[in-house]
């Protein structure tokens, strides 16, 4: 007898990018662990209940939501991450132990895919210190699989890798190929020589959906203005984009 | 009236992984296109098989084998492909003229997602020249996100990008960070430091499935040979792998 967690990637956005896997592990789910907060919390709790109401075929599964420690603000990045981390673990293993039974079955669900810019997978590698449990692992639909869908690209040049990065990273590095921004609220786009092609979307997926494709001389303003205008609009935004460079740049 | 191709993700493996938009277009396509051939070709075509027998809900549709025109081997890569793809592109448009009526609906089947190291889509668009068509993308789970779900495991390091790249590519390159490496029939891993961190697996999602962890000094010559052994007795392997260095390799 042990607790059951399920960690469910619910795809990009669009409900219909559920997979039959993650639609058996919902209906096997008792209790929802949630941890919504920011701006986007109450347009994201409304979408995940809509996935459960439309793919769970019985009554009797419930949520909870969990505390989500602050953040060190002060404290040097990866450190701080570290501590955030441990602090939800021992909140994780409390809630576990005390809203399933023995052999009960729990859930997290993460936007997208749990194996990308998510900490589902580290916290709960750290929950298993605390209490015995067992895990897996349902695999999603990324943002960048939505991105490429929905512009009907390859996300590699033929034979040629890509890199997967932050707007962060983006701005420290040497590029060369393609690369995937994830996490940029700063259209670290901007600098890259003006030739470069670039697909961007947002809201993928949902009937907010934006998708603009051209080079970044081109339509790189553009990019940044809608980008603004529809963050402001909505409270809260969730874009990627794909670059292609020309040479090292 | 225009004739429409759906181009499916059907996802890597396991026939769960299949999302609700898959089956939605599978149930809408008359004719499915297909150009399976080399050594996995029986075991491949049975796995899609047990796809639509299992979602499809009416009868009625039909599969259309298309001739795979030969890849020149001694031309340069990048020409050779880039031929090859214009003579498909010739035979899917007139396989699509004649099997679809001028409202029908046809669909290829894409192992993992149509994005990635897949010509589908560039064919496609060379199609686009030849005869009037629309056409869609649905994603699908890819063998990246059933590596790093099996193995219950982040793709990144916080904040830290990866490259996802081939065999070829990795044996050229100057490495950090995390690397996910498809479409290497050499073992390209075995020159890696061997503190590098690998997480392999190959035939994912299926009952065949093999997964192996641990560093490259420590597990790279049993990957090695039990990549071997599961070719030869299955007459093909589809495998992937994670690695992640530590420092600049």
């Amino acid at each position: 007898m042990t607790r059951h967690i399920h960690v469910i990637g619910i795809g990009a956005g669009d409900p219909e990018y559920v997979t039959v896997a993650a639609i058996e592990a919902l209906n096997r789910t008792q209790v929802f662990f949630a941890m919504d907060k920011g701006p986007a919390k109450s347009d994201l709790v409304g979408l995940r209940r809509a996935i459960c109401d439309r793919y769970i075929r019985g009554p009797g599964y419930r949520f909870v939501e969990l505390p989500d420690p602050r953040r060190a603000k002060d404290a040097e990045y990866r450190e701080a991450v570290s501590d955030w981390h441990a602090a939800r673990a021992r909140i994780w293993a409390t809630a576990i132990a005390a809203e399933l039974g023995p052999d009960g079955v729990g859930a997290f669900l993460a936007w997208g895919d749990p194996s990308l810019y998510d900490s589902t997978l580290r916290i709960l590698d750290a929950v298993t210190a605390e209490i015995d449990i067992s895990y897996d692992v349902i695999p999603g639909i990324t943002a960048i699989q939505a991105l490429t869908a929905r512009h009907r690209i390859p996300l590699n040049d033929v034979g040629e890798p890509v890199l997967i990065t932050t707007g962060r990273q983006l701005r420290d590095r040497e590029l060369s190929g393609s690369a995937v921004v994830m996490l940029d609220s700063e259209c670290s786009f901007r600098p890259c020589p003006p030739e470069t092609r670039i697909w961007w979307g947002a809201y993928l997926g949902t009937d907010a959906e934006l998708l603009v494709a051209g080079t970044v001389g081109e339509v790189g303003e553009r990019i940044a203005a809608l980008r603004a205008d529809a963050r402001a609009r909505h409270g809260w935004i969730m874009d990627i984009y794909l670059l292609r460079f020309r040479g090292v740049v």
